[in-house]
């Protein structure tokens, strides 16, 4: 089933020890749908400047992304500086230039309605609500934040948390969110909050699923582990390919189980994995299913008994 | 199979966000060999004070642990004073008070001496390389190590290295001793120097088990998740107690096989997380085996994909 992604299509400047690039395709949005694309169709909302032309345009339509839902505005893309010359874990922004995307208004075409699946990328929390309450009849919502909005932004965040199935967001972030530093009692109340399921990522160290209780028995929690990788490139990115390959799993499956969930977080952890081997979303851009596969196995060799 | 473990027995003072306990019996040796009996059959060598008394005695006697090379000097036993109140990860020390330990020379029953697995607990590495050579017809040594030595006994650590087959460290031990903030390039570095297998701690994010690749190839890795707990009551000894878990079910099996290191691996994890559940060594005390095994299946449930 079509997953419908509302967030960031931009440009990259990016310095890393492995060295540095200026001006790459990158954002949220794009991340996500490039991983999603390898288990399901998707279709983006995002805004663009005139400085997004065919060859961005193809990276979309190489992968059959649709595409309609981009507007064109004048002006130029969103634009990011950032490094991590001193930590792989966490980004040090430079300079953010919103540019078009400081009036966006998400868009949603008519073609897009019947998305069964519905992905919120880490966009202000009153567009989230609002593409959210735009797609009444869509099956399971997902979504990610970042630290910005849960400082400054906490009313309208509640209101996006309110209206989610599944947040994704990193161990940072969930213990900014609940304002508790163990990740089992952040996850309760982040839960309580809205979502029935959680997924905390841990960067190097993996991600955590958290079912919620809805029969007042314990939670359900099950952890994937990242690959222990002996050169990350770039980890701009990252998160939103996990979510990628997560919701673009669950959406490409007919049940929804718990083994679902379970396969989604490997295959989160997968797409995660080849997107730090690179530069923005050069790994993503030439990556092949039967690749996505065989790290599939890896990571089960990586973590199962038998 | 029988493991020998030399190390600290000693006198903990400790304060965690759950509360503080004076005087609990602790060190090295005494979670290694609690967590291990559940296992195989331990002796220790290590030293204590005149204010190790029966009741201390009546610990190990209940978990079947040879103490006859436990040698009582006069003076007080090693005691530590520390506390985790602003983070759980890594202690506060307050105070070191070496006593009986100051002079401690390990002496090796010959009772000791058909062991065939030798247990370096994180002690000085002169002593640790002193008991390695003595008991020359081992099978197996593991060990331990930590800051401290790392940084300031490093040709009498490295002399250890060389004469172990598997070394367990913690994140920040293994970058310090590789001079590297890549774990994956940390360990390639850390196995050159002697063992072959290197076990990487993650604290509340499990472990990572690196085999040394001996024939080319790329090297083998498996990862442990630790469990979600709600409440980390005292971490003191969470490292000993993985060490007793692991290298106790190394012991007790037939073949050391790689499934045989997986499984070890699990029962690391599951016996740290029994650790920190209450202060000191209360919980190991009052461990069982089923729920040992309870929990091992817990680990299987928390991270298998079918």
């Amino acid at each position: 089933m079509s997953i419908t992604v509302v967030g960031s299509v931009a440009y990259d400047s990016i310095e890393t020890p492995a060295g540095r690039r200026d001006h790459c395709l990158g954002g949220a949005a794009t991340y996500f749908s490039l991983a999603a694309s390898f288990f399901t169709d998707v279709r983006v909302i995002a805004v663009v400047g005139e400085d997004f032309g065919p060859e961005q345009e193809c990276v979309f339509e190489t992968h059959h992304i649709d595409t309609r839902g981009i507007e064109h505005a004048e002006g130029k893309c969103f634009c990011w500086q950032g490094s991590y010359l001193e930590n792989l874990n966490e980004a040090k922004t430079h300079s953010t230039e919103l540019n078009v995307f400081a009036s966006f208004q998400p868009k949603i075409p008519d073609a897009y309605r019947d998305s069964q699946f519905l992905f919120l990328a880490n966009i202000d929390p009153v567009l989230q609500r609002y593409v959210r309450d735009a797609m009444p009849g869509v099956k399971l919502v997902a979504g990610d934040t970042m630290n910005f909005w849960i400082e400054d932004h906490r009313p309208a965040l509640l209101r996006v948390l309110n209206g989610l199935d599944i947040l994704l967001i990193n161990d940072t972030e969930a213990r900014m969110l609940a304002g508790d530093g163990n990740l089992v009692r952040a996850a309760r109340a982040i839960m309580a909050l809205g979502p029935r399921v959680l997924v905390i990522k841990h960067g190097e160290y993996g991600a955590t699923l958290f079912f919620g209780a809805t029969d007042g028995t314990a939670s359900k929690t099950f952890r994937a582990p990242a690959l222990p990788l002996d050169e990350v490139v770039d980890p701009t990115g990252a998160g939103d390919s996990f979510a990628g390959g997560f919701f673009g799993y669950l959406a490409s499956q007919p049940h929804l189980t718990p083994g679902a969930f379970r396969r989604a977080m490997f295959y989160g952890s997968v797409m995660g994995s080849f997107a730090v081997e690179r530069f923005g979303t050069e790994r993503l851009q030439a990556l092949s299913r039967p690749e996505i596969d065989g790290r599939f196995n890896e990571f089960r060799e990586l973590t199962h008994l038998d």
